[in-house]
């Protein structure tokens, strides 16, 4: 089967992590990795199948072309990625275990995504041969600019009849350009089909503050004309090393629906789960009909990415598949 | 106390596996060791005391040499082990985490102990000085000649008066050479006293099916004559990272008993616990009176390998006893 | 707010563990740090913000210029140790997983700081600007010439007015040099103010023997008449891998506090989790009124060390207090 | 200035190397890339900025994925890859130093690769859009599948129009499929513009025995129409770590000419130094008028790649352009 | 001997460097240590016995912690340090071997230390205890508050009669707030008395273009009226593993002095060479007599720390000693 | 071919070296080996073919069974070695390069093996199917047990034929325990055939001052009446990176021979390469007729022991051999 391209758009930093548990001020080396919100969705994607394509920029120095190449490597489309602009951001990661929270450093102002303009990206010629485009509330978090073009996107994507996915994502020490959550993302949320949000994220992006993703849920798709389905990961933090997740999922019209709750008991890197689940309900959308096996996959998928380093989710859909299935779970595969 | 030689028989492999959690896409180093079923259990009885001997054939090259000096390293007597053929065997590891299932990718085809032949071994003069002989259900699946081998091995071990024990191991991807293990294991397990397998072991290589281990044992006596003990650990997988292993042991006209339950929920490495079982098993009864001691040695040992780091047991009789006795354990020992 | 110092004395050795769960005998890397259980306070005092120095006496080649300024890394003022003497002792430890144990083999004797001598330090000029003194069993176990010194230390703190502290650590395999705890510990103890020590300590050092931590502080009371304070933190060893801490806290004349009991699962490193406990009582007795929440914060603190690689606590007040609120645990925090 | 594609074929094996300077005996892990001798001028290549295309075939498992993200990470077109076939080939490779040899042990027979069939690639199409076609004398000398497909690549290229060039790379222990390199290399040389070989190789494959390089191509061009070219990079080994690489370069017609000597004292990896200067010999002849300016860029090419680790060459056109002209070389470029 | 204290002001940065030969692309974890070219000299000084502090400015986060430590683990005063501001500047480095040049990235803007400014340093205070101050060519680059502030810094520590040493170092990249060097450095050098400065630097700093260093020195001393002391250390780059060095010293009214000359032919990291030389010569001019002997330390202490890894210079007065007198070179000292 | 054994004696101790060019103050692991310098002879010769036993004595803990593990690996016999007493000796070893020289740190004393004592070891037993017995002047140096065993072990030897070599290594450190070198060597060399001695070893250990070799050897011939062959390597230490090595070798009655100069200018470890030449010294001796023979093998070996990280030779004699006819020297051996 072959299926027309998912397209993302994001930033992707240069991800510096401390080997094993140790703190930022014991570790003599970093891991690196190259990652992303959006750039996450579109390789897991691309693993599962779906052709994806990501567009950003980076410095036209060696590690704005190492970022590229780690996404070339999982078979996500660079063409439309620009070089140029003052740097690569970078985040710090040290994790947590036990009673210990995992913490990050982010340093990414002045980056040469910040510097995206209005403009940049023909958004028509890169949404050819596509079907979904997908942004997070990272992205208009980081400058006027960047805001301007996924605005532009989304609009884009709408005349021309693609699925706009959005994962809010509301991160507080961003928004520092002079606009808030609450300026910005009504505009893009309106534009988009399937969103990915917690009660937390709806209150600080679209004012909704309720007691229960049921309630938000309705208050969303009133606001709301286009959006089909909100989805929403929960997470139980026990410790650092011990979460547990469950998936809810409602289509407009229809009731909440939950998913199995899984329980991670060893967890070897929790950042990129958010957009391991994300990825999971897109590829879900575009390949199930039933809602709740495209719930079941997006949890399931969540669930692999805790066991996973780096920020993005290696499996293949035949690993999460046999984990919705309740096959093969935690054995010796020969 | 000293002791009679315990004989094993077996292919060596290299074995691959990715640091930490990584899957094998991601991974820039491989870790190096050499092991394989029988081999480990050579190995863990020499650190138990009791001399051991392994009989393989590895490459004539700087691999099949490292091979050997790992064994010879925990005091295996090498002596036997012959130099040619093709390649050194080679299986690559992945560990899994939680949901996650580990992966072997096996690469042991036209290795040089598929190219072992009847009559390459004098197993009289092998077993000059030996009590015990242990094979695997592993090495007649290798090849024609493997098989001959071994069942050359376990006939002279019985004219010998050597005990002879056999770990049915069914392994469905090898077994490819033309036989079935329906056709080459019962003239095995005819020649053998001491029998570790499960329920799918009993079905896949001597047809008998059963829905439990008590009435397995009882057909599996009625059709194999010098069969004294059978026995089993079966292993709970409630994740990757957890597993819950208990030791299961019939005598001939006894009842079956049952271990304590080990619940092991950090594993380090599970591969190689089946053979730390066997281990336990052939040192226990080597050196034990009692069968509840035997199994409770066996279970305990293998409950220990799952910290351990690579294929082989490394845990002294110490260790294992103060397991057995719920002493000191899980404490920092000064 | 600026505080007064805290002076530690006793050893500092050179830690070499293997990594991972690696035996010490298939490690081809140890891990290298410098660690003491008084120093170890000194640091975790420093890194809350308590000025602290170390006394001890190491010696005159790199090691021990090494072991000094990780000191010093940590702001430790070093101006008080002095160099010379044999050798830095050594401590070797091979961390355990599940059931089974971690090991220490130490390789201590004819240190440097075993050589110290009565006279060796000018403790009235140490104690310039000081608050406090803390020490522990393990110095006087050492050697004739360390219980000297330490025993010069205590007395000199109480003529000055500086609190003292001691941490009982009754250890078997010392005390090689002709006296027992019994003989030296008492005089130690008379001076001290405040003391940790578990019923085991108890008995070793002093000939308490009771069977509740409530009857052994009363009776100690009895006893030492300078006491204000005895702690303790109870270990639950579920496993290696699993721990339960519970602090109590007995103040003169009133009833023995016991503090919350917290699981920690999935252990990183639990040596110095003591030290880790020790430090958070002083400084919760420097700056805290109320006696539960000075055993609120050590108990916090000694289990976040769990999560930290190496002997010292490198954590800070705001964690420790955030794990006390039960605020920010286990989470990612951006 | 877009080019069209160059095309190369050819085996890529999973590397495994021993860290630094170990021994095959010593070493407790290897260092793992993806690698081979025409799939490295084709990574080269796209460096350079030529886009290109591998074709070969990969066993359908974690390792051969791997293998292809691999190429795919440095943009080479992975669309004709073909997944299928028993295993891997992999090849063991130990650095030298001074005056002892780096060694390589090859494990590649049954792999993937060898099981390729005429007929599997349709050459008409994957020579669209492209220049040129890429082989050598490794991959006749595979299997007889093997040899068919390069013969059928170079004469449908030579069809097409491309230009062809050869990297004969005469390895005595391949070619145990029945035919010899004498029986099989010429009808390839005969289709082949531009050929990169040596006195032992000339001799080996075509039969030619001549004391100097210009004999050598002499004879060459008379017998072998179609040839336009013929190169040599020729190495002076005056120890494991210090190299002197000379290139040639003769023109049918003209003389040989030589390039300037590059001395490298401190070799980091050797290993497809023939590669990068085969990759900059079709570079320089796709971008350059002048024989004398190819020449000494494949050269400077060549010399660059002994400081890279791993197979691959790492380094752009500005970098050989500046060694070149002596510029920046060795300095630290901030 | 005690010695009054040398001051020192600049940043430090992250320094994020490639292991071994690894290029920017193919790394997967960077080495972390802290450095700037005037820390380098404060902790290189403090290494050979003199008491040295640094000024700077780190933002109040971990990574500001952790390099404020680094220079603490040295005994370098970090008293004087304040927290505070955007970012840490990182600098990314790829090791160069043979003709492959070394290559820095920098991404120092907005850091914490660029917002330095005037007012915010209370020199007076600072140079309490004090007999030299030092900077470098940097900082004014940085920004204008970091300008001001170095002025400040030169023009205090004339009117309390310390010596001021200035690294000139000129850095085309940098001076990028709309200020050249031509517009700044004079000011400063005017307060300067020991001078570290080659051709170009006296050109682009003081507009003085000469053919010989002897003539450059001729037309300092006549321009710069304080100025006593110029030196230079020639660096000859025969391969980025190969670079010789000499060490030039001209004191004002005497001829150019020229120190031996050190072949180092396996350089390990020549990152901060310039500032073991630097440091070499404060630490001569504040302990010996003898020019000669003055450049021949700074000149051996330049050539022993190309052997160092990392940017500063861990060797001691007595390594340095017995290069100059050619004891003990290159051996194995038991 | 089969060879009687070879018996060496001596202390073996765990070598623990800063990775790289790390200095002791810098380095977070050490790389973990055990050696020692009799023991690395019998390593040598055993890989060479000749079987070798070592006796030493080990502390009866986890370190003592690893380096017997060690030994046992390479396939030294390791039956008499005797566990007890207090502790394993350590070394720590930081590599130098260029200028920079190496250092070594002992920590030796009180080792288990300075406790062995005259009868613990049946020498006639040890020495049935032994040819020669080894030892050196680090043994009689430890303690004076130590001396008496080796003084046995030599008489034992002469008594039952053996011949017996000494490899004289004046240890200026070593010798505390109330005797001389001088005192103890001369009746151990008296009962020597074949001694490995600078200039400076005869002076110190025989009181032998003389400007030339040959010269040492003319006196040394007629005070040791049973010496038939004395032999030195030569060093010239260009820089810890670049040694010359040289053998020289005399037998009695004959001039000196000088072999082949061997430049190796980038050193991977110099460690052992004196015991390397002393056992392809011993090697030559027992396989070969011809003197030059002889000493251009164990030239060779030494030469190659450069490259070999670890204190052991790990070479064959096929490597030896072709580095003395200088084929296959410095190449890519596929």
């Amino acid at each position: 089967m072959t299926f027309k391209k998912v397209i993302t758009l994001g930033e992707v930093m240069l991800r510096l992590s401390t080997p094993g548990f140790a703190r930022f001020t014991q570790s003599g080396n970093f891991l690196v990795t190259y990652a992303g919100a959006e750039a996450n969705v579109a390789v897991s994607l691309r693993r599962f199948g779906i052709p994806s394509a990501h567009v950003t920029r980076f410095p036209d120095n060696d590690l704005g072309k190492a970022a590229a190449e780690t996404l070339q490597r999982h078979g996500v489309d660079c063409s439309e990625i620009s070089f140029g602009g003052e740097r690569l951001g970078v985040y710090f990661l040290e994790n947590g275990a036990d009673q210990r929270s995992s913490r990050v450093i982010y340093d990414r102002f002045n980056s040469a995504f910040a510097d995206i303009r209005r403009g940049d990206i023909n958004w028509k010629e890169v949404f050819k041969d596509a079907q979904w485009f997908h942004y997070t509330g990272i992205t208009p978090a980081i400058s006027q600019g960047a805001a301007d073009v996924c605005l532009e996107a989304v609009q884009v994507a709408n005349q021309l009849g693609l699925k706009v996915s959005g994962d809010i994502n509301y991160r507080r020490n961003l928004w520092q350009y002079g606009k808030t959550a609450r300026d910005v993302m009504p505009a893009l949320i309106e534009q988009t089909h399937v969103m990915n949000a917690g009660l937390a994220d709806l209150e600080n992006c679209a004012g909704i503050k309720m007691s229960s993703f049921a309630e938000g849920c309705d208050q969303a798709f009133r606001q709301f004309s286009k959006l089909e389905y909100i989805a929403s990961n929960e997470r139980e933090s026990v410790s650092s090393s011990h979460n547990n997740i469950t998936g809810m999922l409602c289509a407009r019209n229809k009731k909440v629906i939950t998913s199995e709750k899984y329980e991670i008991r060893n967890i070897v890197d929790r950042v990129g789960t958010g957009d391991a689940f994300m990825a999971g309900l897109v590829y879900g959308m575009i390949t199930k009909k039933d809602d709740e096996q495209v719930l079941a996959f997006a949890t399931a998928a969540c669930a692999l990415k805790h066991t996973i380093e780096g920020d993005v989710n290696l499996v293949s859909v035949e690993e999460v598949e046999q984990l919705v299935k309740g096959e093969n779970v935690g054995k010796l595969l020969r």
